[in-house]
């Protein structure tokens, strides 16, 4: 064994410490601490970890053991298995739901081009703040109260309307379920999940790590569903043995493409054959640009599905808004989640948001911001086009990013690490030996957009090293 | 067997339908099924269950598990047992977290003594709205995006020096954790303390039973530990064999009393010598009238201890504003599950609240509303002795409710169904045999005091019936 291979066997074991006499299985310990150790830093972003063998033997458990918590932190998108090379850490830690505390340390954005969020400059304050104050003086003393667990009357009643017209759903208001986000929104579903005796839960590769985490913690297996270019491979979910399913149909996140027609009537197909469940995840289905429109999968089969949206990615995600549109048989053990997890997400906000809608003034906001996110869109392409031509765009046509395949040969870690090193905020992902680099462009202001792209160039994103 | 125990048993038998092959223990499936009975009113309070032996046979169960599950939903609130007597559900659906839906139905409340919330009709509108508006406009673009998942670094400094001087908490910035209320600081320790290894949990006997449902979600073993004139009996925790309790050593819900001194200091000491975590709930330690000021148990053991408390008995449940000072231990843990149960509490609220305080208009709206309650409260002390001299009141020198415990013979369930069918919102629960109402007067106008003590005499509060 190499001195580097007997150090990570040092730190291994400084890491990992099995307790055979806990209730706590060992394959969950394991899994627990490498994870915990990946997100704490303790084990860095390539770091190669030892076969499955030597660590088993190591810790003095059985291979499977070892086996099982490797392929759940792949799943997760804390590891990454090569077929005949050694398992190593992810090397970067996209989209970590908790900053990390360092961040602040970190140099300064010059070019924001993060998939998190709505153009925050375009915050439409004065619109917001009116509606608050409404909302705040028409608000009947009782309604200080606690309120409906589930969501004020008024907004879910506004949210089932506007979704219908806007995304296609089939909503009544009382599937409707006002949460802070698609993250509780997810998180509240593993819980009900789990307790409807759903074991396993299939989620898009690549895809969206934090849900994966929510999943994992609430006692569900993660079984990863391959991605093509066609979004999610629906032959696939028969085998992967799965009583629920987390997509993102109408722009797959990262990769960027709507779901195929016929895929679209496949899933539907497998949810009413076996029984399962869909969660479709609509996270900016707000914007579409050049295809036509994509309605929500949802109404498709209403009794199978159920549709998460927010106003992350059309407000501000400060606002912590966001919904759920729950198929019924659902609705009791969501709710019930809900009402436990937080008793209510805050009035005020709620009622603020039922008076937005209803007075356009959201309807107004997406108008103006759709024609500046393509203008922004068409200018990303173009300059890409011109500075970095090996590089592939996928998933132009909508929302609010790009996915950008880099030429064979790019290494993404130390490109990444420059560019954020460069002033430049970008996520990035390898798949299948395919690296990525998603181009989000909401707080890009037009100008900067082809100087970011340049910057990118000249630091190596359209050229093998 | 009569005819009322056939129909019992029939009623059970679509009740409770246990699966031998499920992963879940038949002994969750049981507790399960009877609690969602109850709870969705397919089991009626009042209702006696089959015996042990008799539902063990029934479903072809061992009766250790029938006898388990009847404990641990006695410990949870659903059911009543009595010694030699039949287990009975319990009588009163005391604060139920998720209003039932019937409650739209019920007549209007003329008075109002529930337990719930500050005086609504004093909410400092104007106040509050300044605080919004001025939060909105001062607020930099990038805090739009997603926040600090613990909470806006301004607001936990605010919090740390307000609880200081206020509550006499020792609380470092960096522990407070900013969340939507106290029932989300409950479930987010529960998930972490279950993480930590800890199987059981004490809780206050009688105490709040959303908390004890919240535990049992989590996966904890409740236990219930008693109440008496000092407080939660402290020499119980050593032989309950728990890892952690919850309790509320300020004013004791629902019963009114302080925990006795030398208890403060065994409970400290308990925690210490069996590395046990205390969890402190401070629902309504603002508010005292004729006693000294008990500070914080928190700040005896900031090591073993986490604070928690809230803006809903200060402010109003519906801003879904709270606060927990974390044990250094348990921040990282209680950190990672509030950013995957909800992305973080709404910035912006949290930015008004930390103006609110720093402004000073939390201190003033404090200072005008103890002078209201305590005269409430002076009134209700009075009108209880010349109305129901029999009735003997409990708790009287702080928070918003005193306890008052009805003369033997008086029977609870229909005494509280005469007080709703007249009008009066009231809580109250029976307890080894003895019946108690709370009476409330956050919500009761100073005016109201008088006729809603005589109106609960009239139907027979103070008289066995």
């Amino acid at each position: 064994m190499t001195s580097s291979g007997e150090q990570q066997r040092l730190g291994l074991d400084l890491l990992v410490n099995v307790d055979r006499d806990g209730d706590v299985p060992l394959r969950a310990q394991l899994e627990d601490q490498l994870r915990d150790g990946i997100r704490r830093g303790a084990l860095h972003g390539g770091t190669a970890l030892p076969s499955t063998r030597a660590l088993a033997a190591e810790l003095g458990v059985s291979r499977g053991v070892v086996v099982e918590a490797y392929a759940q932190l792949a799943a997760e998108g804390f590891l990454v298995a090569r077929p005949g090379a050694a398992t190593r850490v992810a090397s970067v830690a996209v989209h970590d739901p908790e900053p990390a505390k360092e961040e602040v340390l970190a140099p300064p954005v010059r070019f924001d081009l993060r998939t998190l969020a709505a153009d925050l400059s375009a915050f439409p304050r004065r619109a917001w703040g009116a509606a608050l104050r409404d909302a705040l003086r028409e608000l009947p003393d009782a309604s200080l109260n606690y309120g409906d667990r589930v969501g004020a009357g008024e907004l879910r009643t506004v949210l089932a309307s506007y979704l219908g017209r806007a995304r296609g759903v089939a909503a009544e208001p009382r599937d409707v379920i006002v949460v802070t986000g698609i993250m509780q929104a997810v998180s509240l579903l593993a819980r009900t999940l789990r307790r409807a005796g759903v074991e396993r839960v299939g989620v898009e590769d690549p895809g969206f790590p934090p849900h994966r985490m929510v999943f994992a913690r609430e006692g569900l297996r993660v079984v990863p569903i391959p991605v093509d270019e066609g979004g999610l491979v629906v032959d696939g979910l028969d085998a992967a043995g799965i009583g629920a399913v987390l997509c993102t149909p109408t722009h797959q996140y990262p990769r960027g493409m709507a779901l195929a027609p016929e895929r679209r009537a496949a899933l539907v197909e497998w949810a009413a054959a076996r029984d399962g469940w869909i969660i479709e995840d609509d996270y900016d289905g707000e914007y579409r640009f050049d295809r036509d429109p994509v309605g929500a999968l949802q109404a498709l089969a209403p009794a199978r599905v159920t549709y998460l949206g927010s106003a992350s990615k059309t407000l501000a995600p400060a606002l912590r808004l966001g919904w759920m549109v729950v198929a019924p048989e659902l609705v009791e053990g969501v709710s019930e989640a809900k009402a436990l997890a937080d008793g209510g997400t805050p009035v005020l906000d709620q009622l603020a948001l039922a008076r937005f809608i209803e007075h356009g003034e959201l309807d107004r906001h997406l108008r103006r911001m759709r024609g500046v996110y393509r203008r922004r869109r068409d200018t990303l392409v173009s300059a890409a086009e011109r500075w970095v031509p090996e590089v592939e765009l996928e998933g132009i046509s909508a929302g609010l990013h790009v996915s950008a395949r880099l030429p064979e040969g790019v290494v993404l870690g130390p490109l990444l690490s420059r560019a954020w090193e460069g002033g430049i905020g970008v996520f990035g992902y390898e798949h299948d030996g395919v690296a990525r680099v998603l181009l989000g462009y909401a707080n890009l202001p037009e100008p900067s957009v082809e100087p970011a792209i340049r910057a990118l160039a000249q630091i190596g994103f359209g050229t093998s090293t």
